[in-house]
C-alpha cells in the first residue's frame, strides 16, 4: 500500500510507492521498452492489462482482434495510489482524513486512483503520431475520467500528465498518458491557488486572465493565439521552450470543456508538439493539466491551463537544492523560434 | 547579463542565463566531456581557465607545471549570475534591490557570483576518487568562499552544490563543485526558514534539533551516526537513497565550522558516496548544502545540513506538474540497505 508523507521542513508531499520495486538494482534507469509485438498496450494484447475502464469511441467489445477502440483507459498495474483502503491501517477511507501525525511527520494512507490512457491501438511513441481523432479522444478521456474522480468523496486532486520517451520518464514506449488522483492537493497547485486568491483579493480579478491580457499585449512571448486560446512561453520559464496553453475565457476546470473545445485544444497541443519535434527530432517531453482542486467552488480563484515542456536540459544540484531553475534560453527567444515554424497539419 | 525572474503564479524564481547558449540545437543533451589531456580543470591547464580565486593548500604558484594546489577555486566561465551590474539596465548594484515590477512579473538583474571548486589536480570524476585530504580541502573551500560571499552586501544567498556525472548534470567530467550566490533567497530555503520559524513559535525549539532527536529515537531511517553527526534517510524522501547529514549541535551556518569538523564532515560525505557507488557503480549523484541566508541573525531559526541524492530515478510529468514526488523505495528500506555496507575506508 503506498503512503503519502509530508516533509516537515519543506512541507512537500511525497508518495512512497514501495511495492512498485524490490531490490536496489531495480532503480537503475532503464530505457523505454521498444517491443512491438509484445507491447501490452497494443491492440490484440488487451488480455495482458487490467480490464478497460472506458473505450473511445465508446462502443465495441474491449478485446476484439480488430479493435473497436482508438483510445483505451485502464487502471495502472503499478499504482502510486490505491482505490481500496488497507483496512489494517485503521484509516478512514473518506475525506477529510485525519491522517496520522507520526513523530517523523504527517502521513496519509496512499488512497487515490491511478489510471493509464492508451492513446492509439497501434504502437506509436509520440502524441504527434496520433490521428487528429485519436488526439481528441485522448483529451476527452482525460476530461471524462477527471469528472469520474471528481465525483468521489475520497479524492482531493487529479493530475493528468504525459511522459513521452525514456528521458521524459516513460517506462513503456507506446503513447499513453496518466491520471493520478490523490487525497491531498499537491504543492504546485496549492501555491497557484494561493497566488490566485491573493491577486484577486488585491486586484479584484483573476491572475491568469490578467496574465493572458499582459502576454497578448506584450506579444514577445506569444507562440500562437486564437479567439479562444493563448499559447505563450511564460515570463519565468523554467525550461527552454516551456509553453503554457491557457483558455482566454475564465474557467476553473479543464473537465468542464465541451467536445468542440476539446477538439480545438487537442489539435493545438498536437500542433505544438509537432513544432517541438521539428526542432528536436525524437525529443522527450512532458505535459500536464492544472485544473482546480475537486473541492474548489465557483466563487474561488482558479483558471485551468496546460503546461508543456520538452526535456532538453538536465536538472541538477542547483535546481533540486534551491527550487530555482537555471534556464539557458529566454522565453522571448524560445517564442520567436516557435513562431517561425509553420503548422502544415492545420490544413492537412 | 542573466536575469532573475519570479513567476507570478508559482512564486518560483528562475534564472534566465541567456548568453550561456545560442541556437536551439545547443540544448540537446550532451554527455560529460571525457577528455583527459585536453581537460581545462587538469593540472597544467590552468591557463585555459580564469585566474584562481583561491588554492588549497593555500601556498604555491597558481600555474606551476607540478601543481602546488590540490583544490582550486575559479570563477565560472559561463556564470548564471554576474558580479558586475550591467549599468545600462539602471538597476542598483546593492541590496535591497528595488527590482522591476514588469507587467509580466517581478524581475531582478542577474547579480551574484558563480564559482567552480576544482577538487583534484588529476582527472578523476567522483568525489570518492579524491584523497581524504582533497575531500577536506574541498569542504574548506566551500566554507571559505561562502564566508567571502556572505561579507558582500549585494548577495542574499549562496548554494554550494555538486553535480557528478552527466545524468547528474555535470557538463565537465573532472570532479568539481559550484557555489552560486544570488541577490534573492531561493524558494526551497524560504520554505525551510518558514517551517522552522513556525515550529519554533509553536514549540519553542528548533525543528531540525527535534527531527534529529526523533530520527535517533526511531532508528529505522538512520544510516550512520556519531556524537556530532546524524545521517538519515528523511521520512518524506523524494528519491531512493536520499540522505541528509545533520550536525547534532544547533548551528545556523555551515560556514561557521572549524577545520576539525570540516575534516569529519568531508569524510562522512565521501564514505557515504562510496556506499552509494558500491550499490550503483558509476552512479550520477548530487549533493548540496543548505546553510542560513546571509542576512539571518542568531536569534532566527535555521539549522544547516547537507542533502545527498543519487540520480537513479527519472523525474517526470507528475513530479514537475505537481511538485510532489513518487519514490519507489521507502526510506526505511533504503537506510537498511545503506547500514549493511561496510566503510572500509575508515580504517584505510
Amino acid at each position: 500500500m503506498p503512503e503519502f508523507r509530508r516533509d516537515r521542513v519543506s512541507q512537500r508531499w511525497v508518495i512512497i510507492a514501495q511495492d512498485r520495486a524490490g531490490r536496489p538494482s531495480d532503480y537503475v534507469p532503464r530505457s523505454a521498452r521498444r517491443e512491438g509485438t509484445s507491447c501490452p498496450f497494443c491492440a490484440g494484447h488487451e488480455g495482458e492489462t487490467p480490464a478497460a475502464l472506458a473505450n473511445y469511441p465508446p462502443t465495441g467489445p474491449t478485446a476484439s482482434p480488430t479493435p473497436a477502440w482508438q483510445v483505451r483507459v485502464i487502471p495502472n498495474k503499478y499504482p502510486a495510489a490505491r482505490r481500496e483502503p488497507d483496512t489494517t491501517l485503521g484509516f478512514s477511507p473518506t475525506l477529510p482524513s485525519p491522517g496520522m501525525a507520526t513523530p517523523a511527520g504527517p502521513m496519509l494512507p496512499g488512497l487515490g486512483d491511478h489510471e493509464v490512457i492508451i492513446e492509439s491501438p497501434a504502437h506509436v511513441a509520440s502524441f504527434t503520431e496520433l490521428t487528429a481523432e485519436q488526439a481528441a479522444w485522448s483529451f476527452m478521456a482525460y476530461r471524462d475520467r477527471l469528472r469520474v474522480h471528481r465525483s468521489r468523496p475520497d479524492l482531493a486532486y487529479g493530475l493528468v500528465f504525459k511522459n513521452c520517451r525514456s528521458a521524459g520518464g516513460a517506462t513503456l514506449e507506446h503513447a499513453h498518458s496518466q491520471l493520478l488522483s490523490t487525497s491531498f492537493v499537491p504543492g504546485e497547485i496549492e501555491r497557484e491557488l494561493q497566488s490566485m486568491a491573493e491577486f484577486r483579493a488585491q486586484q479584484g480579478r483573476c491572475l491568469f486572465c490578467d496574465l493572458v491580457e499582459q502576454e497578448t499585449a506584450a506579444g514577445e512571448r506569444m507562440v500562437r493565439q486564437s479567439e479562444r486560446w493563448a499559447m505563450f512561453c511564460p515570463f519565468a520559464s523554467r525550461f527552454p521552450f516551456e509553453t503554457w496553453l491557457v483558455p482566454r475565457r475564465h474557467q476553473l476546470r479543464f473537465e468542464d470543456l465541451g467536445n468542440d473545445e476539446i477538439a480545438e485544444l487537442s489539435s493545438l497541443v498536437r500542433g505544438h508538439l509537432i513544432s517541438l519535434e521539428s526542432l528536436f527530432p525524437d525529443a522527450a517531453y512532458n505535459f500536464w493539466i492544472h485544473t482546480a482542486p475537486f473541492a474548489v467552488t465557483d466563487d474561488e480563484a482558479f483558471h485551468w491551463h496546460v503546461e508543456i515542456v520538452p526535456r532538453v536540459t538536465t536538472q541538477a544540484g542547483y535546481e533540486w537544492g534551491s527550487g530555482c531553475f537555471v534556464n539557458p534560453l529566454s522565453p522571448e527567444k524560445a517564442a520567436q523560434e516557435l513562431r517561425r515554424i509553420d503548422w502544415p497539419w492545420r490544413n492537412g
